[in-house]
């Protein structure tokens, strides 16, 4: 049984953790970080490192996807942003830019982000901006929202899309709307011929029916960013990751006896702040992690320094902060493979994902998932 | 059972838990905010958004009494307030604005109110004050103690007030006095023509001989303000609201089945700080909110971007500062409904539960009230 | 069952809670705070508030004891302090005040007082102090160490002390020691005609024991003052006031059943910030309360706005700070009974005991010791 | 059983504490400071405190490994830091310190740490440095890596050294690697005349496996420092320390078992800032202490003022700063044991363990590890 917690008279609440909340334990042999793997495949697509982008314009340019794909991770571009709406995007960074240097007013930068938002889609640009990455080789992925997929999913896929990456901030398999007519996922999965990564989620059952829709991997979490999101005073509502990622593990254990072997990726995306948080995720259940914030660093990210999430542009509830992010001195490869002289465990990401599991005797992501954990008493 | 802990041998304490120990967790499917609905109802009043303002001169004058009702809320004047006090509250307000200036010595403002308070109630004011909200056509509803509920009660119904509140900082069907004679609530209600609400409570035991009296509504807390209300430095005692919360709603469902159908109101009052505060407040099973310091940021509010409860002003024992709160750029209409580039939560209050609804699958209050919930390990 | 926790295998430790963690919470009527009563009484010795001073020359001076006294409390001087082994003791205050303006160096005010320590005790003084304090008329009570304790008694006694407190960081009646002779309590006490207070302990076992050496009272805690005393920095021990009151009101319970009616009081000191904690301390099981650092804010208070206990003067393992305590800006009749225009619970001490005790519905001390407690979750 | 929560579904995390989490409570009789004895022997070897360096050369010099030894306690050098690599210390130190001048940048310090290590191993500097300890006449230790070991113990038993400490990070009995031959401890040890001290580990299984090795003492932790190391954020990994020495010291327990008498000691590395802490550490079952952060105050400390571990020089994954540390205002033999005029715990080390272990009533290192513990609520 869950651990129940009776906050009142007949109301209960469920005992829910952070990553931070946790600590991976070494208790076995030991093992050199060379003989570890990293690798990770959804699908037929093969990856050295379990990165997907968080799909916010603060990351993810045409070009940032392509330098993230051919290091070895998977970029996705966000089909609904900046570049499918605005010719000139460097122009529409600048006023985002200008607008943050008046520190005192956090809404200012996010009515920019609202105005830039209100601009209509242009599929031009969308198809030129895919088309820019799938000329580089690399996989190329972008991102619909729920609402939208139907309507932009067709010529992104004749544009040149390879996996489509379905996300809301909480999406359910049953969206009720009294009128109009929602996205059926599980028909919707079913004609495409590409691979669908679908969610975010928070729970069990949630995720268990995203499972069912047919998705090739679903997204546990909203992009949790402390200091940055702030869905939980906006709405009340939060996902606790290191929980909702075991949940959705074991939804994935279900979902594959039930199905006799299919197997739904578990992506994790929310509260990895440093290369620590990246282990923890895996450690937790997840097959991969969609990186934000830690990626804001990186000198190519077209943030300039700044980092927000999608939910930042919401034109009525908006819940994330346009946050100055640390300075961007190092390149992308040296943020994700290292050699790194900082301790903060904020570069080399992945070199250090390979030394946890080296230093707890794993030797790949699959294993690294029993690791045992700790929580502070 | 209770969550109990024995703290010492044979002495034992209930676990409790604050809004802030809580978090909402998606669990089913999502629906359109559109297609939600955040009507309140009680007695004969109809309300399109569950908000009761506190009684506190910071935020209520006759003027926002009646803005309250008018964008669909219920306005409570404190009829034992500067209002009843003076006749230019303005001036009142002045002094008490500039004795703020003394940052450093937090009892100069307090010193302050005590003498404002200090002058008599004079019923012509009130009269006044309470005819100003009953012409704009609003719903008329004036807050007194259980000290003086006797003595200004005739005079105020006959201004005009249609709801009654009974309000102190805790109170109890069961005030013990060896002299003189203490408000006998339950006669006094049932010699009255007009739906009262009273509290505040903490606890099941004392909601539940609340609503015994006959009373339409009972509040729960005091009104707790972090960095405001001292209630616990100055007496050690404190209400923590989910728990209360929820406790109280426990009170109505089985006054509910005592009395074969009379549905009490549960109203939340403390603890709420942002938009997700109200949505929370609502999921531990309030029906409607009272709200203190998010509404000081309205331009309207008479306190001039101050912030204090009725308890600052007690002549031996004063249990609120008198806080500076946010700049007051908004008006009311756009702090209760939005929309909003301000990312923090403190506007579109109501914008935001309604979203919180949304996203959680709820379409009205009552069933909100049992969406699912999470606490921090 | 305690509430043991194993921290690791074969290793528990039990959980404890101090005053901050639990919260009175409101639980049935309410009453009139003139229908309040916080009379105490030990021995023959009657009190209007439960209030004996912490014995530090930061705030006991023979003056301060006959001002306590006067106005219903027990004063305590330290019979082994500044009074005891100085002539003028304004002087030996200055040199400390002059030590505390160098605020980088913790260590120099400390070395100041060790210095003023290592000066001879004269009995010649203590007796003229207390000789001062007896002819007010005051209940005449003063401090020794369990070390000192029969070579100062037969002095004292013969000076007018009526009640003896001997007392240590930690005491217990069990010292053990290869050579010389430490004290026998029982003997000790037995042979003397003036009730004897007795500490500080920490649980159940030690404040039985030195119930059973006949004291009237028996100390918990240490004087535990955040931000002040370091003890579990130094020595890595703590007494967490919450549990330790409740442990020693257990022993009292025992000890009663045990003697068929001996009423040993339990005095709770440490952890006291406010006068919600005063509450709180009650609440737990206390009978009284030993006040220091609150009354150092006394314009009567010695320390000149400083704070200490008694170890910060060790000669080779100090454990308290000498702290800068607030503005003296009240004399100690309001500190203790208001009127109160500070909101922060620093004022009005035992005028809010009563008030928190109406608010609950209690009219004695030893009623209130009843109360409801919550646990912050 | 151990105490086990359900992190998320099927996924379970131990409760795991930390020293700060606990507390010692004095539950019995009391005893003089002067009858407590602090002495611990290991092997052959006997000391006057439960004292071994860290092996960083933030704190061990040649030099300070021999006033570390003369003052009853164990120097250990690293034979592969910066005295194994520059014949000129002091330059390197130099560079060192001005790196840290650019506050800003915590690689900068980190960057000439990584080159300084990138030096050659020089056997002839080593053999100076220890030949330097020898001539003191006080026990000569050495810290080797596992990876070096088999390379360097020759020469290093050549030159003089009495005891062997084989550290890394994370170690363990069972190293796993496809090329290259890891170091096998039990074939090494057995080879080996002098003891050996190997670590560290985080578990009991870890720990039992090392002590079957033939290991004297099995080091606990990884020198965790708080605002220092930075292991959790950057490989996700943690040693809670309270619950690892308690898991070490029944592994102790277990294997005496096993062997029918062999003791192997359990030295704890991480988590001591203050006397209060070394208390704690015995309590929890360590048989002696490794101190680094807290001698970086002594005025002989070669880090002047900074401090780090060695894990700071990893060249592609550091996982230490280079901290500033307090002022160096005092010579190692009053850091250990006074007396102080400093109440923080931070001067007086060993005076004050024995004073925590007079006030519960312990004579000796053995018993105190029975003392009675608590945990904050």
């Amino acid at each position: 049984m869950r651990d129940l917690v009776e906050i009142g008279m007949g109301r209960t609440a469920r005992r829910a953790y952070e990553l931070d909340d946790i600590e991976i334990i070494p208790s076995r042999r030991t093992r050199s970080s060379k003989d570890v793997s990293t690798t990770w495949q959804i699908d037929a697509y093969r990856f050295d490192i379990p990165l997907i982008t968080h799909p916010t314009d603060a990351i993810v340019s045409p070009g940032t996807a392509v330098a993230v794909g051919e290091l070895g991770g998977l970029g996705v571009l966000n089909a609904e942003g900046l570049w499918a709406r605005h010719g000139d995007v460097d122009e529409a960074l600048f006023r985002l830019v200008q607008a943050t240097e008046d520190n005192d007013d956090p809404g200012a930068a996010v009515k920019v982000l609202q105005e830039l938002h209100a601009a209509p889609l242009r599929m031009d640009l969308i198809a030129e901006a895919i088309k820019q990455i799938r000329e580089s080789g690399v996989t190329v992925a972008a991102r619909v929202s729920p609402q939208r997929a139907a309507e932009l999913t067709p010529d992104l896929l004749a544009a040149g899309v390879e996996i489509l990456v379905v996300q809301g901030t909480i999406i359910s398999a049953e969206h009720v709307s009294r009128d109009g007519e929602p996205l059926n996922l599980k028909s919707f999965i079913a004609d495409l011929d590409v691979p669908v990564i679908a969610g975010g989620v928070g729970d069990y059952r949630t995720a268990m029916h995203l499972m069912r829709t047919g998705a090739a991997g679903v997204i546990v979490g909203y992009g949790y960013t402390p200091g940055v999101t702030t869905t939980d005073s906006v709405l009340g509502i939060g996902v606790p990751m290191a929980t909702a990622i075991a949940d959705a593990a074991a939804a994935r254990r279900d979902y594959l006896d039930e199905t006799g072997g299919r197997y739904v990726h578990v992506i994790a995306d929310g509260g990895v702040t440093t290369s620590g948080d990246v282990a923890k995720s895996i450690a937790c259940g997840a097959d991969a992690v969609m990186l934000g914030e830690p990626l804001a660093a990186a000198t190519e990210a077209p943030g300039q320094g700044l980092y927000w999430t999608a939910a930042s542009a919401h034109p009525s509830v908006p819940r994330s902060l346009v946050a100055e992010a640390v300075d961007q001195e190092l390149d992308l490869r040296k943020l994700l493979f290292g050699p790194s002289s900082d301790p903060r465990g904020v570069t080399n990401l992945f070199g250090a994902l390979k030394r946890a599991m080296a230093k707890t005797g794993y030797s790949d992501l699959k294993e690294f998932q029993k690791v045992g954990l700790t929580i502070r008493g």
